[in-house]
Formats: structure tokens, C-alpha cells, sequence
């Protein structure tokens, strides 16, 4: 009866991207910007490499003085020393001679290609090129790897070790990112009890904490744990209250109807407002969402596995959007379900899935157990989505599978 | 040259499994374990659930009191009042009634059902049942979850956020992990400058720290940067002492001829014995394997593209491995060639790629650019593998991708 305001996934999800943002920045190093948010768009101010280099170890040639050079018929230059890496090349390479380099060393003016030692033989003052060389090759040219004035990075981006490379190599040993999202996590329900007491008859102890917790610690976000909150508004608000220094609130458990009336009541009491309370989704449909002193608050599922599909579908967008990030693509993969999905028409179906690649291809084995049961998800690689419009796929269906994060 | 005694990926790899190991542990607590390796085989020493839980807000029911009920033709039983969730339900449940019950609260003696509020008509003393219930209908059973004496993780495991939380359901505050690999890096080169260092012409700034270190703090190791070293053998060797305590080293850089015999000579120096120099691969050809101390020694290629797959392929399944984790999966999907991948026969090969989904599915486009080249890894989602035994791939070729981890 409560869900009668059920939203769609779809309608969940247009509500939670309306939510309004506004992003602070701030200046780290270079070091400790794994998985940030850059907040600047990042325009080289230098080519890289800064000089033409040499790819390999071998002889600088004009490709011109060793065409049609081949094992029985090689062409002979002029040996005039070599190279050292890590200084200014001030060698002009003259026709009919060739310079000994190595890998990464600055390229002479003069010279349009480089051939590798293996199709050398030095002899004397003199070395034989037994292979033609085509106009380039060899070569890493100033600029090829970044052209001064263009794009590296689109603000937005969460960085990754590459990325860092590329800011390294363009000597920006600090850089304009996104202030970390500071995300407080309460859980709710009289029968929770923490991880280190023991269970009397009747109570379970605290998962949604530790799941959640740690999948948002991999989003790079400041999440502190407020605590357990008992079923009653009173202590609801003390808790919500507790969390105001945040810059958004996750309140986990609130799956019975009374619970989650108290959560709902108690943001309204504190001056809040409710956007949606259920989503048409399974597991995951007691899903609230609203808007308390102008941060995001969830209300998520008590059971693990309905808890931790909200989060992944619905709190993670909202997460990312709030950390700045505008791009960024889910990890997927396909493959041929072993066995049927039987699902509801109407709702949209999260499915727990292992991942086996063999000699055929790769196998996904739906893992079909109740959304109380965790230890089914520590097993799942990933999830399928059935979508509302669908009764479920088949057995042999290739389906697209969702890694988790 | 100097490749004549160059391994096959394979044999590669063989060497390096075979390198040996010896694992060291420490308890930690269960709020700082996320990434790290479990040391021991955990088993259940509880049931979760630790009794039988109802899934939904309803009413516990014997199911053979609403055979048959449906909402023309309804059962009426007798209300017996309301269970609490959080405490020991003492009530036991008499034939022809039924009690209130929210979800997550625990099953009363002599119910082998729960009917869903919305199937339930609330008339005085007594309610209407509109459906027929199933036999454990809505109910989650004692160890259903996790059974007592079932192993719930083997050692070896990487922790998820869900081990996590399948830790905490059954209390364990903190546990045996392996302890933290410390893995040393080294830069080297004569053309290495640090990243706030202008370059004069001929030098460039060092990308493989960033790129190499920040891939292994992913990994959850304790990762220190030595320093740059100048390509010969006393400050080579400084820098490989000033990485004694760690229990893995990595020397990247060394891509021409004199720095890898630089190298080389500088652990047979210090008492090592190289394992391999040089693999048949592309790129990542002139990497070094060695042993020193007892410690497992690379030498990567300076190219950052080689230097990365070198890491990628190579270093990474023997930091697992010194990690304690015996069981781990590649994150992989597989994807229509936009277009053709030339391949030498022989040598096995790594093709940077993006992956695109449209609503033809996965679309797979290789990024060709020189294995100097940094911007090129910063755009790839993935890589393909061309084994040795083949030449190349074809346009519109169902090939496998392995994600970047």
C-alpha cells in the first residue's frame, strides 16, 4: 500500500540527476591525486616528447643514403660518433654518414630516420646499413605524443595512473581538483548491533556498514560512519542531525513499514522534503530519497543485498555527480546465461551473476538467493539488469552483465 | 643482438611463477582490511541469519490454514498480536491464527509462513488472508545465509566491500591478513628530470614513477620511490642498496643497450643472478628479471606504454602472488574489431584499445600509436592480446579485451 507512489528506475533516477550540484575545488600534488576529479581543463603548455627522439638503439641516417640497402647489397656510411642521451644534440648529420644513438636520445638535425643496430655492421670508420629505412622511422617526433596548445584532460575526468603519467610528463606537479565528497552513513533498526557484540535472540549484527562503507572509500569520498540509530524518530533525528556537516546522508536498514515511516517523518520534522519513497525495482524497492537542509539524503533498503543494488544504481550517480566527474564508463562484459531468469513484467530486476570464461566463450550463472543473503554477493562478479519491459531471459540468451565496482 | 636469449611470454611467466615465496601475517582490524589478502580459511562459527527471519511486513501464518485463499475466497485467522523486531518472539503460533510481524523481526514457533501486508484485510480480532502462501514463503532460515561450519572464505582472497560485510555478519572484528608487500621503484636514466624540473633540451620528465607507482597502490602494497638514477653502475647500485628492505624492486627505464647492460652488471655486482633479459613481446621486449638478496628484481622498459604492459602482464601476477592471493579474476569483455590488427608471427603482442557500446553491442578500436607514446594509455579502456602464434587480427573479428585494472 505504501509503495502505491512507486517510481520507475527511470523516473528514480530523472529525479536523482535533477538534484541540484555546485562543486568547490581545491590545488593537490600530483602524488595524491589517484582517482580524483580534475576540475580544469588541462590544455599542454609544452609538446611532448619536447625533441624528436629515437626509439631504438641504432644509426642515424638521411633514409635517402641507404635505399634499396639490403643484407647482400648494404649501403656503406660514414661512421661519425655517437649520441649521448640526456643532452642537447648539437650534431648536424652531413650526407652520406650516420650517427650511432640510443633509445630516447635527441635526434640531429639532418636526419630522418634511424636504423636499428640489427641491420648494422660497423666497420672501421665506416657502417654498413643492410636494410632500407623508411622516412620516420624510429622516430617519437617532437609533439607526437602531445601537441603543444592541445586537450590532455577534459575537466571531469577521474584520474587514473595514466593520466597521472601524462600530467607528470607535462611537469604539473600539482593540479586543480574537486574537493572530496564527505558522505556520513547511519544505520538504522532496533535489531542491529555492532560488529563486535554478540547477537541476543533476535538481533544481527551490522553489514550494510562495512558494504557500504567500503564501496564509497573506492570512490575516493571522506565517508564517516555516524552509527546506529534505534527505530524511533528521537533518535533518527539526533542521528540525522549528527550527519550535518556532511554533503550527503545515507541512512541504511528502514525495510519495515514503521521504520521507514520514521525515517521519512523524521527528515520532514527536521525541515526536509521527501522526493520519491519506492522504486518499481527488485531487490531494492523501499528506496527513499530526499533533500535535507540542501544535501541529498537516501534512505536504503536494511536487507544487504537490496541495500547494496540501491547503491549501485541509484546513490552512485549522484555520488559521482556530486564529485565532479562527467564522464565515466561501468565496466561490462556479455555472455550466455546457463540457465533461464524468470522475472515480473513491470519491474526492473538487478540479478547477482558469476562470470566463468572457458574455450566457448564466457558464462554467466545467475545466483538466485534472497536479498538477506550477503554471502551470495561476495560470490557475484556482477549483475544483470532485466529490464520492466521483460519477462526475464532464457537460458542461451547473451546477456550484458555489469561488473561491481 | 643482445635479444638472441630473449624468453617467450610463456616461458616468461614460468620463470617468474616459480620464483619463490614466503608469506608473512597480522591481524588487522576489519575497518582497515578492504583490498588486503585473507591468511586464513574462514569458516562459519555461527548461522546467519542466527534465526528465522520474515523478509516482508505481514502476517505469520501456518500455510495449510490459507490453502487456497484468494481474494473472492479469502481464510479468516485469528490476530494474535504483534511480534517486535530486536528481541526474542517468546509467542508461539496456534493453529487458525496469525501474528503481525515486520521484516527482519523473528519467526514465531509454529509458523511456516509470512503473508505480505498487501495480501492481508485487518477486520477486528481477526484478518483476512486474500492469497495462497507456500510453504517458507518470505522467510529467510536460520543459516540460511551462511551455514554454521560452512567456509565462507579461503585464503588467498582479495576482500571485497561484500567479504567485508560477510565478515562482519559473523562478528569477526578483525582478522589474519598477509602483511603489506613493500615494493621499492627506481627511475633511471640520464635523460630523467623529476616532474617540477624544467627539462633542458635532450631531457624529460619522469613518467613511469607515476604511471608504475600508482597502479601498485591499487594493488593495496606500500609502494616508496628511491630516486632517479643516472645510467651507471655506482649510482645504480646506490639506489638498488637504498631499496634493501623492501621485498620487491622495480627499476624502470634502461631501454638502450648500455642502460640495460648498466643494470644488469649492477645486480651481478651486488651478488644477484638475472633470470631473464629480454622477452618476445611488443612492446615491453627489453625487461629483466632477476633475483637479488632473495628479492625479485625487474628492469622495465622506459617506454611508458612498454614499461605498463611489461607491469601489466608481467610484475603484477608475482605482486599478487608475494601478496598471498592465489584467486583473483581479470575484468575482460569481448568485442567486434573496428578494424584490422597487423601482428608479426612470433611475437606476442598488447594493443591498447577503447571499447565503445552501442546498441550493436561492443565495438573494439585499437589505438595505434608508438610504445612511447603516454596520451595513448591515458585514452585506452583496455588492451587485446595477439598471441605469437598468430598475424594479427581481422576487422569485424570477435576479439577478447582485458580491462585496465
Amino acid at each position: 500500500m505504501e509503495f502505491l507512489k512507486a517510481v520507475t528506475a527511470q523516473q528514480a533516477l530523472e529525479i536523482i540527476n535533477a538534484f541540484p550540484v555546485s562543486l568547490h575545488t581545491e590545488v593537490i600534488s600530483l602524488e595524491e591525486s589517484l582517482g580524483r576529479i580534475v576540475a580544469e581543463d588541462i590544455v599542454a603548455h609544452e609538446n611532448i616528447p619536447p625533441f624528436s627522439r629515437s626509439l631504438v638503439d641504432g644509426f642515424v641516417i638521411k633514409v635517402k643514403d641507404a635505399q634499396g640497402a639490403k643484407e647482400t647489397n648494404p649501403a656503406l656510411l660514414y661512421y661519425k660518433g655517437e649520441i649521448r642521451i640526456g643532452e642537447e644534440t648539437k650534431a648536424v648529420l652531413d650526407d652520406g654518414s650516420c650517427i650511432y644513438i640510443s633509445t630516447g636520445a635527441m635526434m640531429p638535425e639532418g636526419a630522418d630516420g634511424v636504423v636499428m643496430q640489427e641491420y648494422t655492421r660497423r666497420m672501421g670508420d665506416a657502417v654498413e646499413i643492410t636494410k632500407t629505412t623508411h622516412k620516420g622511422e624510429n622516430i617519437c617526433f617532437t609533439g607526437e605524443d602531445i601537441k603543444l596548445g592541445s586537450s590532455v584532460l577534459a575537466k571531469g575526468k577521474r584520474l587514473t595512473p595514466f593520466d597521472l603519467g601524462m600530467l607528470a610528463a607535462l611537469g604539473m606537479a600539482d593540479l586543480w581538483v574537486y574537493k572530496k565528497l564527505k558522505i556520513a552513513l547511519i544505520s538504522s533498526g532496533d535489531e542491529i548491533i555492532a560488529v563486535d557484540q554478540q547477537p541476543e535472540p533476535g538481533q544481527i549484527r551490522d553489514i550494510n556498514r562495512y558494504t557500504v562503507l567500503n564501496m564509497l572509500k573506492k570512490t575516493c569520498s571522506d565517508v564517516s560512519f555516524i552509527g546506529i540509530t534505534r527505530d524511533n524518530p528521537e533518535d533518527i533525528k539526533e542521528h540525522l542531525r549528527g550527519a550535518h556537516e556532511s554533503d550527503m546522508i545515507l541512512v541504511s536498514g528502514g525495510s519495515s513499514k514503521g521504520e521507514r515511516d520514521y525515517i521519512t517523518t523524521s527528515i520532514e520534522q527536521l525541515g526536509g522534503k521527501i522526493l520519491f519513497h519506492g522504486i518499481n525495482i527488485k531487490p531494492g524497492k523501499p528506496t527513499i530519497f530526499a533533500t535535507l537542509w540542501g544535501k541529498p539524503v537516501f534512505g536504503l533498503p536494511g536487507h544487504p543485498v537490496s541495500c547494496i543494488m540501491a547503491l549501485t544504481r541509484f546513490v552512485m550517480p549522484l555520488v559521482k555527480r556530486l564529485q565532479g566527474e562527467t564522464k565515466g564508463g561501468e565496466k561490462r562484459t556479455t555472455g550466455t546465461l546457463t540457465t533461464n531468469i524468470p522475472s515480473s513484467y513491470g519491474i526492473e530486476e538487478y540479478v547477482r551473476v558469476t562470470i566463468v570464461y572457458d574455450e566457448e566463450g564466457c558464462k554467466v550463472t545467475p545466483l538466485f538467493a534472497k536479498s538477506s543473503v550477503i554471502s551470495s554477493l561476495s560470490q557475484a562478479s556482477g549483475y544483470v539488469i532485466v529490464p520492466g519491459g521483460r519477462e526475464g531471459f532464457e537460458q542461451g540468451d547473451e546477456v550484458e552483465v555489469y561488473y561491481f565496482e
